[in-house]
């Protein structure tokens, strides 16, 4: 009982948390021009943002600031921005990966073409850089900077990551090493929704409190982060293949029909006969509307057949331990561990890497 | 003879410049990474820059910098960062355009497919921003900033140009008022390529002295960085059809081929008979490959008959004037007429509004 009420109350943070941070994003985007054409642009810039999600990236931020004696609202615009972040490269991921659908609607190049998708995907993205100035005015212009930088290292590794994933298709590779998916899952994932949310909400902080060993501080984040980002990632991956098509917003199976190399594929294609290996690649390999439904399951099947999905779980359990444990560490060193931010933040891990939706 | 040896000056100046900033620019960005896919991304992200092209927006703000008293060193980084800006932008453009060619090779996406091409444009786009972020060793916090919201600028106004032409593709338009190519022209090009160089160069040399009336030179800079950029888009239009091939290195036509909006094509609609109009935009709304070479002739010869690129170039002249005159007030005004730099900086209007290849 005392989990359900917790997990309420924080699906509740978490929702009045996206509210505001959404709320902050679109005032700040232009709404409309004289000229039609750049007020559709505006109309482009406006549509992700509109369309909701978790929010689990600014909150996050706003969590970490809170747990080291910072104020909120030093760090709502830099939520915001994480949220904007996710916004901008996510219409060029949908384009990048031919996705049909985000949040049960078409995607942004589904609707108005992929050629101004892009280009509104980098207007968004100036957009990004330019509430993150206007930082300046509460931060100052050291921390303000501070902040930017960790933007473009956050920004260095999803763009990496993402080359990883794409070579993969683009180059047919099915022989992936654990610790390449690994690699290419921190940079991918673990960055923009753990590492640097974290890392900024404790940067931010630093306004109001100085942190003894903040260098220190700083790395311990990415180890944590690493850990929590990898099992969310595998979690996320899983939940795919297994999740309650009711309470599940994305296309259930669509990483099979998109081929994409998660833990499970990786741990089967590692496991069954050359003959098995050479029919589940070819199957894969083919574009998504030559799939058939059956050749799908059968693929998931084997994948139950070598135990690649109950793998998987583990390995993300394992990491979400290891993260949690870290979290305690580092919680405990700094005196922590009893606030109210700590256990919300440690009850998001759990939310994180264990949801069932 | 003065003026084709001032050419040849203004030539090496432009090339030198242009090395050192290459040069800057490819030290930056990163080589090589023990991940295979990785380094590929390192190399896309390099392949633009490497190629060259004349380096017009960087010596223009170092040019501007040196005007106002401001120091070259204190304005590599930010020259640098104004040619980084066009390579990223320009692997986007060449997907939206479809481009094939890039300064004479294959555009980016045709080497390395559409999907990873994006996302090394947004990688580079990145290191834009890092690059900006290094200028606070030498600028201070406060200056850096200032420098950072101008290349905000510089990008909403660019992105917003864009949309509006790739809107009149996407929507065949080719009812288009002269003032609203005006409009799309001051955004896509002039803000970048005159408007924010010399804006940049200005707020870089107050490091060093002290402008008197700032605000006010800032708005003079936009107005005549708009003259000068709309000269120079139209004759760069002019040119596509005009120039001698064997020194354009660009696909001569290539605008038609494109069904480019250009001030001629607009001038010649709105002049040649009913069935002319249906016959052209037929033609031009046509896929690229099945535009026939004679079709593309039969458009350039309509456009003779009704004067139309006699027109552009007397347009491109006028504003290059109002330009060049604005630029006389301005030197006469902060007292600068006289130094080397202003004249370079003439030679280099000039030559920008009335180069032959």
């Amino acid at each position: 009982m005392k989990l359900e009420a917790e997990t309420t109350d924080l699906a509740g943070l978490l929702s009045s948390n996206k509210k505001e941070l959404d709320s902050l994003v679109l005032d700040f985007l232009p709404k409309i021009h004289r000229n039609r054409e750049i007020s559709s642009l505006y109309e482009m810039m406006r549509d992700y943002p509109a369309r909701g999600g978790k929010g689990v990236r600014g909150s996050m931020c706003l969590l970490w600031c809170r747990l080291f004696g910072g104020k909120r609202e030093d760090s709502l615009l830099t939520a915001a921005a994480l949220e904007l972040f996710q916004n901008w490269i996510l219409i060029h991921d949908d384009i990048e990966d031919e996705s049909d659908l985000r949040r049960g609607m078409p995607a942004l190049h589904k609707k108005y073409g992929t050629s101004t998708s892009i280009n509104a995907g980098d207007a968004l993205h100036g957009k990004m850089w330019e509430l993150l100035l206007s930082n300046k005015a509460i931060l100052g212009p050291e921390l303000s900077i501070r902040i930017l930088s960790e933007f473009c290292r956050m920004l260095n590794e999803t763009t990496e990551g993402q080359q990883m994933e794409l070579s993969w298709t683009t180059h047919s590779k099915w022989d992936i090493r654990e610790q390449d998916y690994l690699l290419m899952v921190t940079k991918k994932a673990a960055w923009y929704t753990c590492i640097s949310p974290s890392r900024l909400g404790v940067m931010l902080s630093s306004l109001r409190r100085e942190h003894a060993n903040d260098k220190r501080l700083m790395e311990q984040l990415i180890e944590l982060g690493t850990d929590l980002g990898v099992a969310f990632q595998i979690m996320d991956d899983v939940l795919n293949l297994t999740a309650d098509p009711k309470k599940y917003g994305k296309e259930i199976l669509g990483d099979l029909y998109e081929g994409k190399r998660t833990l499970m594929l990786i741990h089967m294609l590692e496991r069954c006969s050359s003959r098995e290996k050479k029919r589940v690649t070819a199957i894969l390999s083919k574009p998504r509307p030559k799939k058939l439904h059956t050749e799908i399951l059968a693929v998931l099947d084997l994948m139950g057949e070598h135990g690649s999905i109950e793998y998987a779980k583990a390995t993300a359990k394992n990491y979400s331990q290891k993260a949690l444990s870290k979290y305690d560490t580092l919680t405990s060193q700094y005196g922590l561990s009893d606030s109210r931010e700590s256990q919300t933040i440690r009850l998001l891990m759990e939310y994180l890497t264990s949801r069932d939706y």
